[in-house]
């Protein structure tokens, strides 16, 4: 996968999200287990674009690369202007002759395209308006971790139709991952993003349903996940919003209708609006900090196959359990 | 010390404040004096948190950090807003899966503690409206580089009654430094503070007076130390502050009343209004550059303690004379 | 050359020229081409100042250093503010005391050549409103690399009479390459600059020709050089710019009375009104993406020169053809 761009896990199949699993849990197995250090990357700089601030895409990226011995270099939204004061094909060009990989956060998919197309570097995405899939396989692994397998897990999403959610179907389906989206009217997921997933469900034999009922969703699930409502930017609609998703909030009643063994998951950051304090902080179910930290382990993964060459000395995962 | 928090100096005792100061002129010694390659803290990462922003502070914790081998990751008020979009708990657990350990510069003593509360990795105070234990240690490293001990010396604060002399007391006083600080009337130390240093002072047998007379306290000093009057944030009070430390500039004709070998220190950066500039750009007496400098040797003093056991291969200096 | 500044190449002679660009061609060719890890900046630290932000500096220098082994800290104007919150006096000797090379993107010249008189550090100028000392290496460099000469081309400059050809004066003069320069009215290169660069050409025996008319200028060139007629901070002038400048932008007809092998140079960002897209993305004849690329190879040169002795292990290159 050396020299391919991370737009999307619709763009990866299933044995290439196994092996980006596989590796994050041979990372981490690696250095942080045993200490190792394992530094593949010397020599390597990877820019870090940000059009919109973010803690964990920072961090996780920034001392992930450095981790691997290459210099991470951040740029925020001060130091360069995508598409303001150059063309982004002027900046691509650049950016290529001065780093050797390029991550961005962005507010438009469609940046990150662009990005793709005109530098020869691979750009990996760390989030668009359509797309989070650096998240997506920190859910992953932190499911494959808890549950020691992937396929066959019951999912619920309770909340926005967002990138978020378009990326787990992305990723989760082709793993297995049956999945149960609930949403409110008006915020159901992007038409385009759904008929793929549909198409992805079929190819493997994985179950898809969308509903408007919470409970339905949730219904005998293993995991629960949600973001948070109103994310950055949106807050002049905050009020709108609030009244829509009236019924959303994750509490102990509405995890109730799942299965014993039912976990919860959300990205971060968390408002008390969508999930309560009794199920976010149960040290037991909430595996939230666990799923932040993969992060970590995660895009350290990606870099590594976007750069080099890597087989892990680590067994592989058992994903169908 | 490994895994201890360093929030303020009150946390340690006297052998440990030798410790910190050994190490850090261990690590001068070697690296800066003998050139020595010394990379203790390589695979480490270290998140530098700025509520408010330091040139002083940033960059000797940045640079030095990195000159141990560590990765250090900068995040401004923009990359992380601490206790804004999402409570402190929640960002002290995040921190602590991705990073070694945590340098903050806060507004409240108070988000150190609960940071440090919430988190599993080592909080670093680089300054609170309470304390800035890592600027006393800079001072108490110069001091005893001028002076070859610290027991006995007699230092003298003329100003306001802020955190730097809070700090000043809880590391002095157990070093043997005796203490004479003059403030206005109204900016006198905080109380609770006072309590403190009083108790310590008692303890170690060292003197402790407050005055509202910058003369009586400079009388037969060997150290003036002061700071500015108007610190960031407070620059609307300025004209009050101007009026209330009238008297307050240390100059020539104050400092004649000091002992013949005095010595001037000063935490930066510094306005004309609390010391001439023949005080401050007095080559031989204002140690306030190698005051500075000794920022970076005592804060990878302090990084490195609380990561890793270190024992230095320099001799301990003499801190009795 | 260690220890010195690096403010503008009026500083330096012919053969100090030739040893910087001599030794970023060095850089290139054994770490880009022959993939050498070549770290001699271990343990080495770079303050980066920025009081205009700017992608191309930034990367550069940030990456370039890192990949030399040094570690580079980046100051937005929000990390230090130059002059404003304390003297450059102060922060200069501050800086001095924390890490070993300053790079610093200034306003006014005299900011670096203050920051230069009272730093006992090399002091290395990102830019500033009279010279841009590291585009013009790079330029030179990437002429160098097309022609496999510099001596005896002749170079036309079509716009502003700015920083970007000051220092292309300074640093192309002595290398043997002719500078046709046409200005609008009211726009000319400054008359001390000027000064000098006559000089510079008298004692080089080097052609050097000041004209209002483009075409005079383009005629039997082999390079064409421009930029943006608007630069960061002059927004509110862009209306009588854009009418002053009427006449300047280098299309293909402009460039068809240049030597049939011409070129196109251009420091970036640029926009469309200074120079045509058939001429700005000529393939063949646009070098600006090489050049971007080489303000990396360029700037290392630099910092490594002014940190360390170095020795090329390459052949020199062939300035005279």
């Amino acid at each position: 996968m050396v020299g391919q761009d991370f737009l999307t896990l619709r763009d990866f199949n299933k044995a290439e999200i196994e092996q980006f699993l596989w590796t994050a849990n041979d990372l981490k197995t690696r250095i942080k287990l045993n200490g190792e250090r394992y530094e593949p990357l010397q020599g390597k700089s990877l820019a870090l674009i940000f059009q919109k601030r973010s803690t964990r895409t920072r961090l996780s990226s920034e001392t992930g690369f450095a981790l691997l011995g290459g210099k991470p270099c951040f740029l925020s939204p001060e130091d360069i202007h995508l598409g303001v004061n150059e063309c982004i094909l002027d900046s691509a060009r650049v950016l290529s002759g001065f780093v050797d990989i390029i991550l961005a956060r962005v507010y438009a998919q469609q940046t990150l395209d662009e990005l793709a197309a005109e530098g020869s570097i691979p750009v990996v995405s760390g989030l668009s308006d359509t797309y989070h899939p650096l998240q997506t396989l920190a859910d992953l692994l932190t499911l494959q971790e808890h549950f020691g397998k992937l396929k066959g897990l019951k999912m619920a999403w309770v909340g926005d139709g967002n990138n978020i959610i378009h990326s787990l179907m992305m990723g989760g389906l082709p793993m297995g991952v049956d999945i149960n989206i609930a949403t409110p009217k008006g915020y159901e997921c992007d038409s385009v993003v759904v008929k793929d997933a549909v198409a992805l469900a079929e190819k493997h034999g994985t179950k898809l349903n969308f509903t408007n009922d919470p409970k339905e969703a949730v219904h005998k699930s293993d995991v629960i996940v949600t973001d948070t409502w109103v994310s950055m930017g949106q807050e002049e609609e905050a009020k709108i919003r609030l009244k829509a998703f009236d019924g959303y909030q994750v509490d102990a009643k509405m995890a109730s209708l799942a299965n014993p063994d039912w976990v919860f998951l959300h990205c971060l950051p968390r408002h008390p609006e969508e999930v309560s304090d009794e199920v976010f902080y149960d040290a037991k179910r909430s595996l939230v900090w666990q799923e932040a930290e993969n992060r970590k382990w995660t895009v350290m993964s990606i870099l590594l196959h976007l750069l080099k060459e890597h087989i892990p000395t680590t067994p592989k995962p058992n994903f169908e359990g």
